[in-house]
C-alpha cells in the first residue's frame, strides 16, 4: 500500500528540535486505542436528496435498521455538506433534510440507539477534512476510485472543487467517530482505501490514534435496478419516474409500477441477473423485503408467468412499505418534532467529535 | 471578471419548483447589507511560523496596530490552520502559537480594540471553505496566482491538498466576517479576485449578502529584503540568520546584522531599489521605522557613508524594537495569560462567525 505522507515522523522532527520525547510518549499513550480492543463504532451517511427509493432501503437503510440489534456505538449522519456538491434550491435543501429525517425513523431508525444527526451541524466534519487535506498529496486523490467517478462528464457540465474533494470529507466524516466498521457492499471497499491509508500514516506519526475501518458484509445486501431500464442502478435521477418505487409511494403507484416493469420474452421465473436482468431485479426485490435467497424466491414463483409473479412482488412491496408510507406522513406532519430529534442527535455527535477532534489537535500541536 | 460559478439562479430554480417567492425575497431582505452602507470591517492573519521579522513588522503589524486607532471592526486571526499546509512538529506548533501571539501583543495590538483570535478555533472558517468550494470550478482555482504561486518545485517535494485549495480557505476567512478591507501592498490585490468574484457571484445567487473587499492602500507599505540577499524578501526560511532581524533580537544580534549587510561599493546612500538594492533596502527600513519618506531618510545621510549609514540605521532599529522585545519577554512568561486573551478572541471572533454563517446555511437551505 502506498505511503500517502511524505511528511517526517514525529521522533524525527523531535530529535531535531530537542523537544521533551517523554512527554510525548505520555501524550501518544494518552491517545491510544491499541492496547485497548476498540469497540465496534458504526458510521453511516445518507444524503438530503429526495425520498429514498427502494434501492436506497435495500442497499441501505434496511441494513442500518439490523444493525440497531448489534453491540456497539452507531452513528446516522444526514450528510448536507457532500449534497452541496451539487446545488440544489433553499426549500429542496430544506425540506429533503425534514422528509429524509421522517423517512429514517419511519423505517424505525431509533433514535436512541443511533445518533441520528446532521452533518453541517457538526463543524469538526469540515474541520477534520482540512487537516487530512493538508497531510494527502494531491496526485494520492488524483488516483482514487471517488475521483474517476466524478470526473465522467455530467450534465451540469459542474466540476466543482467539491465534487474532487469530497474523498476528504468522506474520510473524515468516517475518522471523526473513530469509526471501525461502515456498511456497505463488497464493492464499496475502495472508497474505504483512502481513509485507511491516512489513517496509518496518521498513526505512525502521531502513535496509534485512528483505527482501520473495515465495511459489514451483509449477503442480503441487493442492488435495486431501475424497473425501466434494468441494466442501470435505480435511481433519483433516472429519466422515467416509472423506474423507481420511492418509499413513501401509494400502493397503486407500486403496482402499476412493477406491471410495468421492463422483463422479457421467457415467461417462467429464474435469477439470471447476467441474461435476464429484469425479471432477476423483481426477484432481488423479493429476496431483500421477505429475508430469501433467490432459490427460495424461484421456488415460491415455480408455477407463476412473469406476469402473475409480478403480482406477487407487488404485494410483498406493498405489505412492506405500507406501514412506512403511514409513519412517515404522521412524522412529517410535526417538523418541530423533527428539529427535536435531529438536536438531540447533533448534541449527541458534538460530543464525540469535539471530544476525537480536540484529541487530534493536542497532537498536532494547535490545542493550547 | 469571469463568472466563477456555474450554477442557475436562486430565482430560475424557484420557478421550476414553485416554491414560495415572497419568502424567498423576505430572506433576502434580512440578510441583506446593500440599502445600509456596511460598517468598515477589516480582516488580516498572520501564520504562527516562528518569531515575526522586520519584513513581517514593517509590512504587516505596524500597519495592524496603526488602524487600530481607525474606526470599524477589526479582526486579526492566528491562522494555525494555514500553517498546517507545510506539516511542522507538535511542539514547533504549540510554541509558534504562542510566540506570535505574545508577538502581537508586545507591538502593541490591543486585544479590547481588535478581535484577536486562533482560526482553528472558530470552526465556521473550514465550513465556509467547504461551501466555497462547492462552487468554485476546479479550472477557476487553477487560473488563480495563489495556485501558480504553490505550484513552484518546493524544498520537501509537497503538493499536499491543502497547498492547492488554501485560496478557498483564505476567501472563507475574510467572507466569514463580511471583511469590507484587508490590509496589505497593492501588489497583494490579486489575492483578492477569487474572494470578490465568488461574493459577487453568491450574491447574484442569493441577494446582497458579501460586501467587496479591497486592499487598504498605505504608501508606507514596506517590502523588506534579506540582509544577505538584496534581492529577496526578508524570509523566515533564507539561508542566512544574518539576512533577518527578528523583533526580538538583542542589540548587539541587529547591529551585528546590519553591518554584515551587503550593499555595494559605493559609498554615498542613495534610494534606487532596482540598481542599489542593498543600500535602498536599508532605507526602507529607516523610513518604515521613523515614517519618513526615502528623500527624507537621504537627505538625513547625506555626510554619511554606507557604513555610518548602517550605524544610524541600526540605532533606529534597535530603539524600535528594545521596548518590543523587552514586552514580550515578560508577556511571553505568561502562558495562561496569553490563552485566556486569545480565548477571549477566540469567543468575539465565534459569536461574530456563528451569526454569519447561520445565514449562510439559512440561504443555502441547510438551517432548520
Amino acid at each position: 500500500m502506498t505511503n500517502i505522507c511524505t511528511f517526517r515522523t514525529l521522533s524525527q522532527v523531535c530529535v531535531k528540535r530537542k523537544c521533551p520525547k517523554v512527554h510525548l510518549k505520555e501524550l501518544r499513550k494518552l491517545y491510544s486505542t491499541h492496547n485497548n480492543k476498540p469497540n465496534r463504532v458504526i458510521f453511516s451517511g445518507i444524503q438530503p436528496t429526495g425520498i429514498p427509493h427502494l434501492g436506497n432501503y435495500l442497499g441501505a437503510i434496511k441494513h442500518w435498521v439490523k444493525l440497531q440489534n448489534k453491540p456497539g456505538d452507531i452513528y446516522y449522519s444526514i450528510v448536507d455538506l457532500h449534497s452541496l456538491t451539487i446545488p440544489k434550491s433553499r426549500t429542496f435543501m430544506r425540506t429533503s433534510i425534514l422528509d429524509i429525517t421522517a423517512c429514517l425513523l419511519a423505517c424505525e431508525i431509533n433514535p436512541e440507539r443511533a445518533v441520528l444527526y446532521q452533518q453541517s451541524c457538526v463543524p469538526e466534519h469540515t474541520l477534520l477534512s482540512w487537516v487530512i487535506g493538508c497531510l494527502v498529496p494531491v496526485n494520492r486523490l488524483k488516483h482514487l476510485p471517488q475521483w474517476k467517478e466524478k470526473q465522467m462528464p455530467s450534465v451540469d457540465g459542474g466540476g466543482h472543487i467539491g465534487r474532487y474533494t469530497y474523498p476528504l470529507l468522506q474520510t473524515a466524516d468516517i475518522l471523526l467517530y473513530k469509526a471501525t466498521h461502515v456498511p456497505a457492499g463488497d464493492d464499496q471497499a475502495v472508497h474505504l482505501i483512502l481513509t485507511n491509508e491516512f489513517a496509518k500514516s496518521f498513526n505512525r506519526t502521531h502513535g496509534h490514534f485512528f483505527p482501520q475501518t473495515q465495511i459489514i458484509s451483509d449477503p442480503t445486501f441487493a442492488r435495486i435496478r431501475d424497473l425501466r431500464n434494468p441494466t442501470v442502478k435505480m435511481s433519483k435521477s433516472s429519466q422515467s419516474e416509472n423506474g423507481r418505487i420511492e418509499i413513501t409511494d401509494y400502493d397503486d403507484a407500486i403496482r402499476g409500477k412493477i406491471k410495468r416493469a421492463i422483463t422479457d420474452c421467457t415467461s417462467a421465473v429464474t435469477y439470471d441477473p447476467d441474461n435476464r436482468p429484469g425479471v432477476s431485479n423483481l426477484v432481488q426485490i423479493h429476496c431483500g423485503l421477505s429475508d430469501i435467497t433467490p432459490t427460495e424466491a424461484c421456488n415460491t414463483a415455480q408455477n407463476m408467468d412473469t406476469g402473475a409473479y409480478k403480482t406477487l412482488v407487488a404485494n410483498v412491496v406493498i405489505d412492506h412499505l405500507s406501514p412506512i408510507r403511514e409513519r412517515y406522513f404522521e412524522l412529517r406532519q410535526d417538523e418541530n418534532r423533527l428539529k427535536e430529534i435531529l438536536k438531540y442527535g447533533n448534541q449527541r455527535a458534538a460530543k464525540v467529535a469535539k471530544e476525537n477532534f480536540n484529541a487530534v489537535r493536542d497532537l498536532l500541536g494547535i490545542q493550547l
